[in-house]
């Protein structure tokens, strides 16, 4: 018994996303097979209109819909604040929390070990943007560098911070607190975590 | 920040399949905004091209690409012996065996709870089918009801066996062993499957 061709090509499709493995991806494309057309070709729509409807924000690099991005164009938003974060849904799980500062996309982190080197990233893009704000302008301008808190993020981090250095950028550099998330067990957490947690410790 | 619409369809669509929570479709949608446009027509292409490139075996509900499957119009395979599955996974994964007989596929298990019975399964062809085989031939024929060893499998079996049973059909019907799956522990296996594995010891 031979799989259908249309049925192994789906298969391929599935299997080339992040976490889906093979029995994932049959499982999935068994599923659709049993959906209404209709709905597959919503689907269908949907993915082939992804790009379509979304362009790289020429300030933030954020993905929108428009050129320059809705937070980049909001006024009301404090422009002296910028989150430094890899992906744009970092930026939305920011969001979530009132954040009223502007963000900077780097659409991913330093990994040498995959051939992800500075120059892929929109790391020059945002040292051009802190030199053209400093420039124009003379509030206190605040960069927090919120990169996940992994070899890569740490290392990201420490890279931008060190060419912010050597460009003698006048600002607030700041890293996103390490310590235990709220609802720990001190009793559960690493050491490694715990030790930033006690480095990191705030007046009570 | 609102999330561009392109991009909130897409994660809708990712969130309808099994298995794939609001995150995971985050996840696939951010990751697929990366990768390269033709790459994803690709996907979309397999997508839609789906249901067009296969069609319900007539005999035994399998999916394939011809009126009648390859299995099905096969002489070389054996044709007195019928293994009944709930979906065509389960017939590839059997097939993976070395098995020779061929199939019939149910596209499902009876499941009251979510309200799929008896007749929105092929179980009426496969009556129909057997009393056309028993009519036709004078072999003996063997049923195997390969389902899920689950409750709605069990069920659904029992369902098949009793409509068999008041058909007054000659047949030898059987079950797939129940017991310990190979390499399995019997310190750790459950009650249930190890009463199972001695009620159905074999001769050594």
């Amino acid at each position: 018994m031979k799989i259908p061709r249309s049925i192994s090509k789906l298969i391929d499709s599935f299997q080339g996303l992040p976490g889906i493995g093979p029995k994932s991806a049959q499982r999935l494309t068994f599923h659709l097979l049993r959906i209404p057309q209709d709905q597959i070709e919503r689907f269908a729509n949907a993915l082939t209109g992804l790009k379509q409807g979304t362009i790289i924000c020429g300030v933030c690099k954020n993905v929108g819909e428009e050129e320059i991005c809705a937070v980049c164009s909001d006024n009301l938003r404090d422009h002296a604040k910028i989150i430094v974060v890899a992906n744009p849904m970092d930026a939305f799980a920011i969001e979530k929390t009132g954040y009223n500062g502007i963000y900077h996309v780097l659409h991913g982190l330093i990994d040498p070990l995959n051939g992800i080197g500075p120059e892929e990233l929109f790391i020059d893009d945002l040292i051009q943007r802190i030199g053209n704000y400093l420039k124009e302008n003379d509030d206190l301008l605040e960069v927090i560098l919120a990169t996940n808190t992994s070899m890569e993020g740490e290392s990201t981090a420490m890279y931008i911070s060190n060419l912010i250095k050597k460009n003698n950028f006048k600002l607030t550099l700041s890293r996103i607190a390490r310590g235990l998330p709220v609802g720990g067990d001190i009793e559960y957490a690493d050491e490694v975590t715990l030790s930033r947690a006690l480095e990191g410790r705030v007046e009570f």
